[in-house]
């Protein structure tokens, strides 16, 4: 009998393969090979919007440190500005979005260049964007903006844009009680995720069909409580967006830089070196917070230099770059974020060659020069150095990792004064000419990049 | 083995009945004696508190009537008073009750002569005057008067008075999306009751212990959607409050003036005659309203001529009278509404030996003279006849109702100037001499109740 | 020389007699008889409306306590419900007096039974209910209720009812920086009289025409400061309500119980005897505030039968009274003022005749019976006795003052069972034989009058 | 007779010449001499900050388009975002300023480059920075912010930079009474003068000493209505500033671009040629509004680019360029307005030898390529050509202005890669050799300064 049984289950399991099933655990998950277009598009947009975005101070996790750490900080802005007894709750009605124009929004993307965005669903306060079944009264429809701030957002990027959307989800909510009393039942019972956080996650997908689900808030509870399993394999098998979905990495206690279609890690992860799998560096251009702050002044956001910094070196390391925002509950990107997002478009209209559709090549980043960052073209078998730093060569760029042939051709992306001259290095490497380019004609700010074809390597 | 089975049945059924143990059917449920202290105590008072009671107009069923029936009046209240997009939800903030005195209210009920308090823990809004586990954001410590009112009352009732302190619920939500999935679903799926009403019920009995629960929003599905049966033999078998627990009849679409510790039957109910079954009248104050009316001018006011007539009349047909207040958003019982209730208070101090702990008579009211209601004592074997209508009597007052006997004394409560002479009338019933009596003599007011004994019927 | 100007002097103060004109001294506008319906209506209402109304919290006085006197309960009450930095100034956006029906207003003033009404138009905080020429963005129409709130009471009292209309007026402001600069000048400059409360004296004259101005906030500053003569002997010579204004005794600070048409000498003001000028008892239901206080309890206000003995007690020592009520910051006379108003005027619908038009009798209150007041119709030569205190006599009344003739007659005010038996006291005096009156035929509560005609005295 | 007068008017005149007195009239006024530190300094910060800051929509100008001249956009904002009957009066408590930091505003400033400011201490709205003593309940002390945010401001400026302190007032405020009536008489009253606008100005003076007004706000009546000439002639004769004051051209219907210290001519002055009288370009980074606006994007910000180019050419023709921005109602200068400014400081930083303390020269621009701006710096006899319009001049730059003598030096004002050599035109003018300059060697972004020494012209 046994036998049988289990002679059941093996054809059941070949079944499910040759029918392209995924089954509940993370065995048979992380089997699902990565939908392409992801590593394709390398660069989106993070948004960190909600009732945060109302005191606009500190951070998102203002609630948190308010009320679950006490912060004398935010206890005396309190003080200050606020009522006695005024709760968080009460700061919902002044997220108002009344400026929110989504297809604005959807513009300044586009023009960043960024290929896909992630939106906040719902943070770790379980305000919903959308108007959620099972988040009464305290959703964007039936508080504050009284209107589907993610619906609208989805409508206006598909209509406007080849932007891929995804969705921001939290498992857990700070505060919800019904999440406490699991948690004070030491996660025995699965009240929060049978009522809360499941049901949502799966009208998200029905109803909004995200290419990609940007998990958070898991690691007080293991994916079995969160049910994640049960939900991925849904998610792969079952879904209206089953096959170009894409999902991260934070789904239980023991999932992170584990398990997952890409691995986020930490944030603001940016290792510096190639990893084994695909990951994303997710981080901020204000780079205290992820909601919008009011009183961030100019030398906290990132600069440009800064900025595309980060982009060659995260994209060198095989990384997606998710670049964060903070909306404001008025509803505006404020115009210092446009501005970083429209250079970062500019940039990437000369540059982009070198990071869409790119892949790590065998160096990362140079041998001899500091912050010089290589990527990869396979269709032209084509080698990128980009010079990060902010400081454009002039004179012999020493290069230690390409190793030129006869054929080889050294150009400047966006340049069109010709291939440069250049020597190869006795020991390898190679010294590039780089001629004093008048103002007036070089390419771009900030990274430049040095094109290489036909290399020895 | 039918047999057998039945046999085994009926053996449980038996011994369920041996050891006081309800089953969750009506049957069942309906055999249980209503715990005496209900039909002694006789004057209850209602309060109806809620997020209604910040824009105070119309009534406690603002929400409904703005939102539901899209009452013009409504409307227009509310777009020449507030910002368009102000949703019902934005009230909740103004729910202050910065004002709000549990010790002055239980002074103010006490001195009503009332001896039952049903507060509603949480009207058809779904906004619950304590902290819910189930109602997040939602309810009187998250979001208003950041406090347990009813838990405050609880205490402050059970410190200061002989007061039995009972809970208003209601089942249904008018605009829970998850009650109205299950209602879109025809009722077959249960998720309201499971996740919401339910909860909440068990939770109300456990921490608070009311010794009645009014429960009301029933009518919209049966009450095995409600789950009514399961909960009330639990309340009955298990529960912490099971030995002195009053339910009313508003547990399901077809259990109004059918099941039940009593009967409600409808608002404002008071048939006029005697009843087969425990029933109360639940009325109110403001005559058009249960939740405070800002705009109520005097004249939507019971006088205390109309009250203590209702009250007779009530009482006479075996009744209990729940008088409504609605306290206001700043947590006040506003002076009219305290000098109705002490003016109820002073009649009854006079009166209520013709009240408390009574049972209907032979006759309800008078057969010759319209407007007099009798009550009976038992343990005294004596007669009230309350004249209502606000004009006492004069001259030969004629009953057809009580036939004396030559032992029989007909006094006027709170009157110290002796028995009345009176005369038998032929056909039957009594003549009796009112003398004149001075004005400073007179007990009361409103009301005057003549006591007969050693009557011969 | 002297002798001539003297002669001139006299010539021209003689043409100005002629010509009625009133010289701007006390001497002079003393003078000016008082116009007949002042002492005739007897009965006035007296509303305090204004910013306080929004607090509603201790008193009309709510600014000066809070700020002014930095009392430690106004403080601590700002802390627990507003935020920190809270103004006075911020509570006018919420006075918005929705529910604000002058009509409404009118008729419950005229069936209070009172003659005349007086509204604050501006109190101490120097908000003005009209739509001042001179108190930009600090007067209704500005900021809150958004409308001219005197204009249009005194439309609708004018338009419904046979009231006189009058107006309170504040010369002072407690922080108005310019009265305050003033002050610190120690009056030698006069820039908030000729900018601010002079000017607005004159608008409410000639815009709204009262009859009567009950000034108030004087006592801080001479009249020669306020320029207080110069103003009333405009209106008494040439404004457009000369032959019809009355004004109080507050312009100055030592005019108070001495200049002016009649005398006020303090608030609540009830000397129990008679007087040598004519004055009013201005006086409140709520014994502790003239503006509306939410969290007064019934015991606060003033029942029907210590009302009715005030107004005994004033009219019989020549006085007036004016009532005292305080409507909300949302429109409302509250049902607790209304029913004490409608009360009153049941009462003086019976006892009427012995208030309005009498004058004081040669005694003003009993000999013999305690809370027994006297007054006097010229016409009829009838003495009326009212007897307070909430006790009807019933059996002898023995009373010290009136000496009855052959042709007396004893009469109770409202009850039709003709003349009582009375004796003739040997030592002075009347004994009257009260005798029961049945309860229904009394004609009113509270307190009770006799008539005497054709006494001796 | 008269000739004695006359003789001892001219006496009078005489010796206030010699006494430094000026007259109130202009011929007198318009003879003393602009303070030095004025043409000096050519670059200030202005700062329009007011109750406009709340709604941030539209412009300062809100409240008169709303209001006065009734535009459909604001009226439908209003309706859509506001209660019904908001008043403009009701933003004030909205305009919190509670992220205000003086101390950085001024390390802001002072990083900008520029060398004065100029805040509005009351726009047309009328609601004063200050607390002023004539407008009640009107000013920052007293509603919204609760601070005086002018002085605050002045106390961080003068300790921590050496920027000049100007101060903006309005003359007229669109909606107060007082002007109103004034202006419905024709101006043949004062009273608004006399009572309003007159001790206000005083008041600034005395009590914030600035060393600049721009008047503003005159146009709808004579100077002689506002009182001006008396005013200035007490400014420049006896008030606390008197040496250094400086004060613009806006002081009544005729003045405009005729009489004051220097001229403004019209918002945004910009003549593009050498001006008679010294002059000033008011001018804004957000191209459509002196006041915040929220929904501003990005591109209705200037350009570097734009700014510089602007800069050029009103130094070029003798102006001085006052760049405005504008802070929040929570009181910050946001990111992308600091940005703007630190930019400006960094280019004023390699090209403030050419700007400060410069003169016109010769030629305002260049006769042979567009876009090129001359200064002079008379110590040094040096020329300065600004090239503008983003496009770093590269081979031969043309210009028909300098002619070369044989000592003449060119060189790039930050550029340390010495002389540029260069060709005198055989027709006029110089062909310079600019050659390939490294952009790690370029001297700064958006415009260039190439400086000329031993002219020939």
């Amino acid at each position: 009998m046994k036998v049988v049984i289990r002679a059941l289950c093996l054809c059941v399991c070949f079944l499910q393969q040759c029918l392209g099933q995924y089954q509940p655990n993370w065995d048979s998950l992380d089997k699902r090979p990565l939908p392409s277009w992801y590593d394709e598009v390398k660069v989106g947009i993070f948004m960190h919007w909600g009732v945060f975005s109302v005191p606009s101070y500190h951070s998102e996790w203002f609630w948190w440190y308010w009320k679950g750490a006490k912060d004398t900080d935010l206890i005396k802005f309190m003080q200050r500005n606020y009522p006695p007894e005024f709760t968080y709750a009460d700061f919902a009605p002044s997220f108002k979005a009344e400026f929110y124009d989504p297809n604005q929004w959807a513009d300044i993307l586009q023009a960043s260049g960024a290929k896909y965005v992630v939106l906040t669903s719902k943070h770790h306060e379980g305000f919903t964007l959308w108007p959620s079944k099972v988040s009464w009264n305290w959703n964007a429809m039936d508080v504050g903006p009284k209107r589907d701030l993610l619906g609208d957002l989805a409508v206006a990027i598909r209509n406007r844009t080849d932007i891929h959307f995804g969705l921001y989800h939290s498992l857990f909510e700070w505060f919800n009680p019904i999440y406490l009393k699991d948690k004070a039942n030491k996660f025995t019972t699965q009240d929060f995720v049978k009522t809360k956080t499941g049901p949502e996650l799966y009208e998200l997908v029905n109803k909004y069909q995200p290419e990609l689900i940007w998990s958070d808030g898991e690691w007080e509870a293991e994916d079995t409580y969160w049910n994640s399993t049960n939900f991925i394999a849904w998610l792969y098998n079952d879904s209206p967006v089953k096959n170009k979905v894409v999902v991260n990495d934070r789904w239980g206690s023991r999932t992170l830089c584990k398990h997952g279609d890409y691995y986020t890690c930490q944030d603001r992860y940016n290792p510096g070196k190639l990893q084994n799998h695909k990951w994303e560096n997710a981080m901020t251009i204000d780079k205290l917070s992820w909601g919008y702050r009011r009183n961030a002044p100019l030398s906290d956001y990132l600069t440009m230099v800064e900025l595309t910094t980060t982009i060659a070196e995260t994209i060198s390391c095989g990384g997606n770059i998710l670049v964060n925002i903070g909306p404001t509950a008025d509803g505006r990107i404020p115009p210092i974020f446009e501005e970083r997002l429209r250079q970062m478009g500019q940039w990437l209209k000369v540059n982009g060659e070198a990071i869409y559709g790119s892949k790590p090549w065998a160096f990362q980043n140079d041998t001899a020069t500091h912050g010089v960052w290589y990527t990869y073209q396979k269709a032209t078998d084509s080698v990128y150095a980009i010079v990060t730093g902010g400081k454009m060569p002039f004179g012999k760029l020493m290069l230690g990792a390409p190793n030129p042939s006869p054929g080889t051709q050294v150009t400047l992306l966006g340049y069109t004064g010709g291939p440069f001259r250049f020597d190869r290095n006795p020991p390898g490497g190679i010294a590039i000419d780089v001629p004093a380019i008048p103002a007036s004609q070089m390419p771009c700010d900030w990274a430049w990049t040095f094109k290489f074809t036909q290399l020895a390597n």
